[in-house]
This record gives structure tokens, sequence and C-alpha cells, in this order.
């Protein structure tokens, strides 16, 4: 069915998105656009997609499935322009951390019989460092890839099927596919993805104030403070936009968390410290 | 020199102890006790140490170097039966996580001309769960292994080639020795190894309420929750001596975190988002 692929942005994720399809077998075109020409460049030469496009419209006009894999308020951008551009053969998905703020543009903008159809997407994979240099056809393999489709879209039977197809690819590609409510993602995600992300980021910052300047002391904390702390390298460009379009919950979470670390630092003398630390166990327990 | 020693305590860091001495080639016996006997089988089946001790006194007598490789508190008890038990052709050494009360009890007890000497340690390394069964005879490698010992120990000739010998035999397990004072120690672990792990532990015991009803949706955080929660495994056993021994410098650290999370949390719309990722990725800057 899917035999056209443009995939708008080719960074990590939409290379990985090339490579991992083309080891699922997939046969037909795949072509790609970044904003910075030298990641299209990788991208090709990593045999991700077979050609580079200049004009990512025109990309998509050719293709009938396109994959926004930019940030998420590029992919908000690119849903304004690319609604107007495509049609009821076309079927556009994406790979954003969050999912209400798209699920409401794509119910505005796509999913009604003459227009194309739109799928919010979030696989639950990546780096701590972006970029095509790093994609890696097994990146999803294994990894959760969440889907907030909406139930009352009124989608022509050529974009349905488009839709079809495109999360046996997923699957192929070594996914497993959970579907969730727009609003239920994002609170489900600020606890279990942007929750670790933010406390990572804070400990890093922290630890950079108290030992940054003796470099050979954060061998002193091993593995378990590289593990930590591994997040902390995650780019401000990316997690800015998480931040933005998902604040409540992750102010949520971060709020419940504070008061789980006061609870735990004012019972380091108490029998309530092992409670906690049965809790923890608990949640790691298989 | 050293040619017989007594491992007393023979989980997780004594075995690998024993086990990495044999890597790198000591010759001479090693004697391995454990409260639970089993432990001391396991051992025993590894090739850790070559018998076992009914009475760990008697072990550590008949022994030149003594490895205590238990809690912190089992390490004092220790300490204090061993001091009289013990002469000057002894050393005392050990692997726990504070120094501080470790090393008081040191200068009170040993390390004069005519007692055993005692020689402080922490090798930064382990395992989120215990027991013999997981030794690695590479658990030290490329580790930290901290020494916080007495510029004012007044020793034996004796004692002090043992010393000597025990920090070689520890550099040929492939640790990287740092010597630090005993209260510059514990506030420096404070911050390095004791922060990620109490900050482990509220994360996973607070996602064990939020989601520990729903096992799949742990899938949905991936590598990133996976790494930000394995030290929620630790035990409780070994952490409640830890948070005794060093109260003050770990509630220092986690009310410094708790406030660092405040104002991330107070910045997710505001420009100093981007100041806080800037300081983490520089942390993570190799």
């Amino acid at each position: 069915m899917i035999e056209r692929i443009a995939i708008l942005g080719t960074g990590l994720l939409g290379t990985s998105a090339g490579l991992a399809l083309r080891a699922a077998g997939f046969g037909g075109t795949i072509t790609g656009w970044n904003r910075s020409p030298d990641q299209v460049q990788v991208a090709l030469a990593m045999g991700a997609i077979d050609s580079g496009a200049a004009d990512p419209l025109q990309a998509a006009r050719e293709s009938q499935l396109i994959l926004l894999a930019v940030p998420i308020y590029a992919t908000l951008d690119f849903m304004e322009k690319l609604a107007g551009a495509l049609g009821a053969d076309h079927l556009v998905t994406d790979v954003g951390s969050t999912k209400r703020v798209i699920s409401e543009s794509a119910a505005r903008l796509f999913n009604t019989p003459n227009r194309a159809a739109f799928l919010p997407g979030h696989p639950m994979a990546g780096k701590e460092r972006g970029g095509a240099a790093l994609a890696d056809a097994n990146l999803f393999r294994g990894a959760v890839w969440l889907f907030t489709d909406d139930p009352d879209a009124k989608r022509s039977a050529q974009s349905a099927a488009l839709v079809k197809d495109w999360r046996k690819w997923v699957a192929a590609m070594g996914s497993k596919i959970i579907d969730l409510d727009p609003a239920r993602h994002d609170e489900l995600v600020a606890w279990v993805s942007h929750l670790p992300q933010f406390v990572a980021t804070a400990l890093s910052a922290l630890l950079e104030d108290q030992v940054g300047d003796a470099p050979e002391l954060k061998d002193v904390g091993g593995r378990g403070l590289r593990e930590m702390t591994r997040l902390g390298a995650s780019p401000y460009s990316m997690w800015r936009d998480i931040a933005h379009t998902n604040t409540e919950a992750v102010e949520a979470a971060l709020h419940a968390l504070e008061q789980r670390i006061t609870h735990l630092r004012e019972n380091l003398r108490t029998p309530e410290l092992r409670v906690e630390f049965e809790k923890a166990n608990r949640f790691r327990r298989e």
C-alpha cells in the first residue's frame, strides 16, 4: 500500500525510521528533508533515504506517507502548511513527545473525507544526543510506539487504508503499539518520561555547581551517577517544546517529587525510610 | 608480603574482592566468613575463597589482612571485637560507604605501634542487588577506591608494610586510588553517590504509587526511566546505615535538590530553563 514516504526532519528519529523501514523490508521510495542540509547528506550516505528534497511541501505532495520528525512547534507549523497542500490520498504522522496540542491541531486541520489523514504518534525511543549520525536501524526495536488517534476522524477509504498500513510498518520496525487518549498520553508521559528527564537535568545542573570544577570527582560516583545524569546531556531545543506544551502535567509531577524527596529527607532516621525503600523495590520488581 | 587474607562478609563486595585478588595473581590463602553460611558456600564454589571459617575472630587472628565487607554498623561492631583480638602484625580494612564514623573508631581502637593497623576504604563499585552469586572479578576494574587514612597513625613497621602492600593489591584489582580526608569523603559521596541513590528511591516510590498498578505503562518510559529508577532496587538494609552515619550531608544535598527542582518547575516557560539545561549539559561534557 504505502510506496512513497517523505521524512521531514532527518535527525536521529527520522533517519532511524528510514533505516528501520529498510531493515523491515520496505521497498518503496523514501525522500528526506531537513532544515540543515548536511543532515540530509548523512541520512543519504547511511542509506536511510533515497533522495534529498529541497522543498518539503513538494516532497510531501509527491508522497503517500509523510513522517514529521521535527520538534513539536515545528510539527505544528508543518501541519498548518501541509493541511492545504495535501488531499485525501495522504497520511501525515509525527513523533512528537506531547500529543494534546498536536491532536487538537489534527482535529482542526485533517481527518475529514476530503483532507489528508493525520495519525498522532510518539515512539518512546531516542538518545540523549540527536543527529542523523547517531541513527540506528534498531532504535525502535522493543520500544513502545504510542498513538493517540481520534475515534471521530472521518477519513477517506484511501487514507484510512494508509493508517492501517503505517501501523503495520511500525510493528514491523519492532515497536509495540499502545493506543491512548491524547490527554491521558500527556499525563502518563509527564510521569514516566518528562519527570525523569527534568530530574536528571536538575540533578546534573546542581552537581555541575557542586563538583563541576573537579572532574576527577565525577568518577567517584561510578555507574549510578553516570546513569542518573545521562539524560542531563539532552538538548534544551527539544525539551523547551515539551515544557511549553505539557506544562501543567509536568508541574504536577515535579511538585509531587519535591514533596516525596522532602518526606524522605525528613525520615532519614525513622522507620519510614524502610517503607520508601520497599515501595521503590516493588516498582523495580519485574 | 600479604599471604593470608580473611574476608569477613562474603556478599557481593567481599566475594568480588576474592575473585579479583585471584585474577590479579594473589597466590596466598583466602578464608571467608559470612553471617549466612550459604553465602560462604557460594563464594567457595566460585573460587573466591579457599576455605570457610566458622569463627570470624579466629579467622582474623590467623590472617594478616582482614577485609571487612559488611554493612557499616556491622563493621563498627567487628572493629570493637577485632581491636582486642589482633596485634601489630595485622591490617584491617573495610569497604563501608561512609568513613567519618569508621575513621573515628579506627583512631580510637587501632593504629598504635602495639595494635593492628586500620585503613578505612571505600570502593565505588557495587550493584543494586547484593549477594555472592552476583560477584564479579571485574567489579573494581576502572572504579575509584577511596581511602581515608589517618596521617597521625603510629603503626608498627610490620603493619605499615601491610598497608603499603594492600594499596598495591587494590591497584592490581584495577581500581584507581584516591585519598581523602574522612569528613571531605562523606561530604563528597553525599553529592555523587548518596544523593543519586535517595533520588532514585524517591522517584521509584512515587512512580510505584502513580503507575505501579499498570505494569505495561512502565515500558512506556523506555531506557531513560529504567536508568533513573535502577537504583530503586537497592536494599534498605544497606542504605539505612548510610542514612544514619551521614545524615547531615545527605540532608543538605537532598534539600539543595528539592530547591533546584522547584526552581526548574517555576521556570518551565521562562528562559531560565535554557540556563539549567546548558549547565546540565556541561556536567555531562567529557
